[in-house]
């Protein structure tokens, strides 16, 4: 049988499609990586928060094609419930679907403010005033779980869909060297030390410049 | 035992609201009403867009608490399986997650150009050119659903997760009179006959004008 597909686009720059990776790598599935060209006008208006994201992430698998990021988690969950992609405890449960869905729909400033770039280190970056209640209120949701649960994921010992659907904002954390307080930094720490954000992250300082003229615009 | 309890804020206004309130009726659980003052702060930045929905709809159920339309939905049909909120086929249901997650995550210009407003009638309103893509996106939607799936609701003949979604979008088109295809204007004529749509549209109608000054600031 062949492998299912999943649709991505830059590793550098789509937070997007790193959190549907990160959902298949939790989900335990072998996928083929399927990039859309970056010169494709829809995928740049989707990089540059202008369009909504129909094209990447999108896993297709036999007669079945998903593409959201939440609905993507949603059937991989159900469909390797043993993989343990959302915690088994049922108020966990809801408080990692919850806090999922809050980075699905909002946090618009801080996505516009902090775009995802991997390559990029930006020691004295000028956070848009505007972004700072996502800021406050991304920290206060992780110190929340972090206390509750004990860490050093959201829910514990091991990752689960919180975790990917906020492991993007841990980069951008880290780009813009955002201050943060203690647990948010340890945090931060956590996911980009995790094996898969590894391999992501040295294939996106791999991929070629082709969206540089992208920074400009952002 | 005790009911559920919904938060929710102006039944008129308030389309996240509406969502999860209908997303209760889906699953057949009977939930104690709980609103939020509409003097509130807080309240008052979410329904003009300002915050992220983090107050309403908040379904509490002994420990649990989950406070995401997606997350009360997923919450919901994981709670209730016979109620059939998802379809059950393999891959009308990636579809219908996939919608559902659109609708949440994006159509922002349509979201604010035409906010929900059931006591409202608009005949000449002019639409904000910016949220006719959105618009027409919708219509997209709901024309592959109805085709595939054969109506009146998007997947068949009983609603499902996603007609819950969209339904404030269809009041929507309805209170600014916008052009539709004959598939979309058959679609709204569903939904608005759809009996917890009723019940919900008498009770907004008979809201109190609290938020009346909230119309200007629209």
């Amino acid at each position: 049988m062949s492998r299912p597909v999943l649709t991505i686009s830059s590793k550098n720059y789509s937070s997007w499609s790193l959190r549907g990776w990160l959902l298949c790598q939790l989900a335990g599935i072998e996928v083929e990586e399927q990039p859309i060209a970056l010169d494709d006008a829809a995928n740049r208006a989707e990089l540059l928060l202008l369009a909504p994201s129909v094209l990447v992430p999108r896993l297709t698998e036999g007669d079945v094609s998903v593409w959201d990021t939440l609905a993507i988690a949603e059937y991989l969950a159900e469909r390797n419930p043993e993989a343990g992609m959302l915690p088994k405890d049922k108020a966990a449960r809801a408080h990692c679907r919850s806090i999922s869905g809050e980075i699905h729909s909002g946090f618009y400033n801080l996505r516009s403010a902090l775009p995802m770039n991997l390559k990029a280190r930006h020691t004295n970056f000028k956070v848009f005033a505007g972004a700072q209640p996502d800021i406050d209120r991304v920290q206060t949701i992780w110190q929340e779980c972090l206390t509750r649960w004990g860490g050093p994921f959201l829910y514990g010992a091991r990752p689960t869909i919180a975790d990917a659907m906020y492991a993007p904002v841990a980069t951008r954390f880290i780009t813009y060297n955002v201050p943060l307080n203690p647990a948010a930094k340890a945090y931060c720490a956590t996911i980009l030390d995790w094996a898969p954000m590894q391999d992501w992250i040295t294939a996106a300082k791999a991929e070629p410049e082709e969206l540089a003229e992208l920074e400009v615009e952002f």
